[in-house]
């Protein structure tokens, strides 16, 4: 960091040790294992006032990758420029950094989201916060897919708009309602998506051969409300993809939906930042931070915002839950995939703790349920029961 | 960095978003692409005043990779080891630093250049930059290629001389001319090399089977020129190779050349480092940095010296133009390279321009023409006709 | 780092340029290579006071991999927790630190160990490292391996003590003794390793098809003591693992020990810290860094506790030593290993010079000498004998 902050350097980074137990795997389908998610080290920075960049590799996986690299000219907060690979705007729960996501792995809405993708981006924001927007020129990707290189001249085009209409008015309970909408417009060929649980099991996939062929696109309605210590984040999702197979081909339409709820037992409160600003760390801030050792103090807050208020610091408890959902349009069956394999349904339900030890170290349990319709030579695919916590550290 | 500077750790980086655009290009043998050509974080630093490190992995491309990593001892300036992987020291637009070249890509020449090399290296200069040497035995690469592990006994040995020889005189005119010459000499069993455009297409290949079988040698002339805001980078590389193909074997010289010429509109300077000093950043000052609602202050220069001089501050402007030109040697046909899809010659001219928004913040946009002999069925490979943008923060 | 303390970030890093030289290699069978061996960054910080965070990519060898990654919640020191990929708390050599082992590779008993796994591990220390305990609950790796999703429902249960029993008694010779001993037990499906000599040739592999089938356990008695400026090393390791292959199975009891002696010419002194507190840089301070220019000043030692005094201050020199031999099961010929292929024991000798500059960089020099029983189709592999060089930097 400069003396006059016209140029910094920022390190930091994001671990997620994760643990996945399956319960009911009578056949050993699946195996109970420890993981690491995700190992990201963030390097970021300010050039001569206007330029910023972000560099963050990911180690986690199977392999080493770049997750985002990008810069951007931040000369207005209106109309700012970012150039090089970054998070398409478009998703609600996926745009959320991954550190600050409530479950240990997000919902079925996010098979259909882009992730990240090579490109260029308008975007700005008007009335601190109030209204924001953004719209991208990039390589195009499938859903849930990052892009390396494009393999056609074909663009895609990603727009998202989300507003918080009631920011400035007096109406405490209103406040916190954002609302938005996101769309992608393009042309793909060739590769095609799978769909996997929050177990990360595989339970859709188009039949070998099957492509992308023509148009695709997508919209989401979004929602987010927060309400001191009381949030809900809610999102619809519509992928539509023209496919050929031989010669046949059609045009088929995913969706997907989930409403997830969130409440702080200790009285805390979570707000959904803006895709621009990043809040790194858990996203929240525990009013006493682990140290058991030691006596709370302080006034209590009234029972009905934080019925857990234990006498010992001993950090944040948030109880979440939600419903999601996603379908695949029937069309697809028999011809673009094996009704025996790939299921033609997926919904499951989910709740979970997370332990906010500090505002930047977190343990998260969660329990979710999945029921499949199709998918099993015998009918439905068996239902999908895993446990799964994670260790977290944003520094 | 410690208090007496003995100890000293430095983060830096360098990021390059790219985007290639090809016209004419009727059969859509390319894609258009939006990519991350480069996302390189640099770790230097000292260690107990007379070691330095450095570590550079790059996360763009494909997939990371380490791209330097060594460790020098500089006791004094005249002569000082280095063991690791870096760059060979033989050609002279490829051992200047990424984020410098005048060009998004560069030149023909850089297809017969070693890359990166795993081994030792002695190296010094006299008379402050007056005079450099280096000399190392390394591995050995193929043209363009960079080490893991040898698979062979035989080591390769390559050295570079450079000498500024008007430097401490009072001419000024010719102060600024540099010249050199480098070579390497080795034995290559097994790969070859193949060929690429600007527009990274590869227009030559050896045949399947072809492999590398005996004496490998290089050389190349060269030379820099710079005086004010105008400067010469020109250079001649020859490799020569020792091949075989079932029983039959020949030795093949491909050679390659270019002369390139800049001239900054807005009259500042570019200078060109030895290799022992990389220059991080964009490699030039603007004299007003990027801040367009501000208004300059300050005397004007000449008007030749600097014929854009804008009222405002918009950063620097630099016209670059370029020949080059590869040759394959026409013993490699029929045999060795098959004339119906290996060209045995590519020419390209180049023009560009170098918007430097701040002397860390680069915007490059080039258009390159290249015209091919042989190559194609129909007689010659179609000309490639392609635009390139480059987004560049070194940090 | 915070101003109190209670966060902090610390970038460090290892970097290992090597040299493989073999002599009687007549028919080239391995190549003499430069290569790097590690190049290491090692990102670890303290947030809010009691969780600690490590991340260390390793971009050496072939491609980028994740080494370790893990969080430490540390409230007390007789009791810890971590999860995360870490060293599997097992072999004596293997955690000691890669940038502080005595010679450029770990010995034959290393191919026997555990490397890095996924899981849980309770830790801590009594009497200032008196007596120090880890159990680790992981998701089971391969003698030698590296875990990173597991392949089965089966954990591996990880545990080793270590202590000074004279640490705080006035005898000085036996203060620096420490005897420990370690276990693994687990179930292991798939995959079986491959054991490598020190020139990182691999001597020994199961044949094709054959799998590991069942109970697998290892346990290590092992030493470590030091006197002014001799130590010693030594230790056992057992690995027993259930094999099949077609329709046969058995159990197999694979041994290896070493003993490794280091005396420092110079006087200083090496002591073996515990895992728990890795020590970045050569493990060694010189008392005179590199700096051949200057001279030495101050009393000499006695003549037996530092036989090589120079004059001129240039760092300091280790000599060291070791036997060290593996032994594969003899049942496991010719059923599931092939006599002429795979040597059924290895057994080397090996010496060697650490010339510490400072305490950050040091070059080594080994000779190691490896004979086989068995391996090759004649009777038994041939000899190796490999000269090898380290430059290292550890920052």
């Amino acid at each position: 960091r400069s003396a006059d902050g016209a140029y910094q350097l920022r390190l930091s980074g994001l671990l997620q040790a994760h643990g996945y137990f399956f319960s009911d795997d009578h056949d050993d389908a699946v195996s109970d294992t420890f993981t690491l998610r995700r190992a990201r080290l963030i390097f970021q920075g300010k050039l001569a006032r206007y330029f910023d960049y972000f560099i963050m590799p990911d180690f986690g996986g199977s392999s080493p990758a770049l997750i985002d690299a990008y810069v951007d000219v931040r000369y207005q907060p209106e109309l700012s420029l970012r150039v090089g690979r970054f998070v398409s705007p478009f998703g609600l729960e996926h745009i959320r950094a991954a550190g600050n996501i409530s479950f240990v792995e997000r919902a079925l809405p996010d098979n259909l989201v882009p992730d990240r993708d090579n490109g260029v981006q308008l975007f700005g924001e008007l009335g601190r916060g109030a209204f924001e927007y953004a719209l991208a020129v990039a390589n195009g990707v499938v859903d849930g897919g990052t892009s390396q290189n494009d393999t056609s001249d074909a663009k895609e085009f990603v727009g998202r708009i989300f507003a918080h209409p009631f920011q400035s008015f007096g109406i405490e309970p209103l406040r916190g309602l954002g609302i938005g909408f996101a769309g992608t417009y393009g042309d793909q060929d060739g590769a095609l998506p799978s769909y996997k649980t929050s177990g990360r099991q595989t339970f859709f996939a188009y039949r070998n051969g099957v492509v992308a062929d023509g148009e695709r696109f997508r919209i989401s309605p979004q929602l987010f409300y927060n309400w001191d210590s009381f949030s809900i984040l809610s999102e619809y999702v519509l992928s539509s993809q023209e496919v050929a197979w031989g010669g046949m081909s059609d045009t088929l339409e995913n969706e997907a939906w989930q409403v997830a709820l969130s409440y702080v037992l200790t009285g805390e409160s979570i707000t959904y930042k803006t895709m621009f600003y990043p809040v790194w760390g858990n996203g929240m801030r525990p009013r006493h931070g682990f140290d058991p050792l030691k006596r709370n103090k302080g006034p209590q807050t009234e029972i009905w915002a934080a019925p857990f208020q234990p006498s010992h610091p001993w950090g944040a408890l948030e109880f979440v839950a939600r419903y999601n959902r996603l379908d695949v349009d029937s069309k697809a069956f028999p011809v673009y995939a094996d009704p025996f394999s790939s299921a033609r349904s997926a919904s499951a339900w989910a709740f979970g703790l997370n332990w906010y030890l500090s505002s930047h170290f977190r343990v998260t349990a969660d329990y979710e349920q999945t029921d499949f319709e199709g998918g099993a030579a015998s009918g439905d695919r068996p239902r999908e029961k895993v446990a799964q916590v994670r260790f977290q550290a944003a520094f």
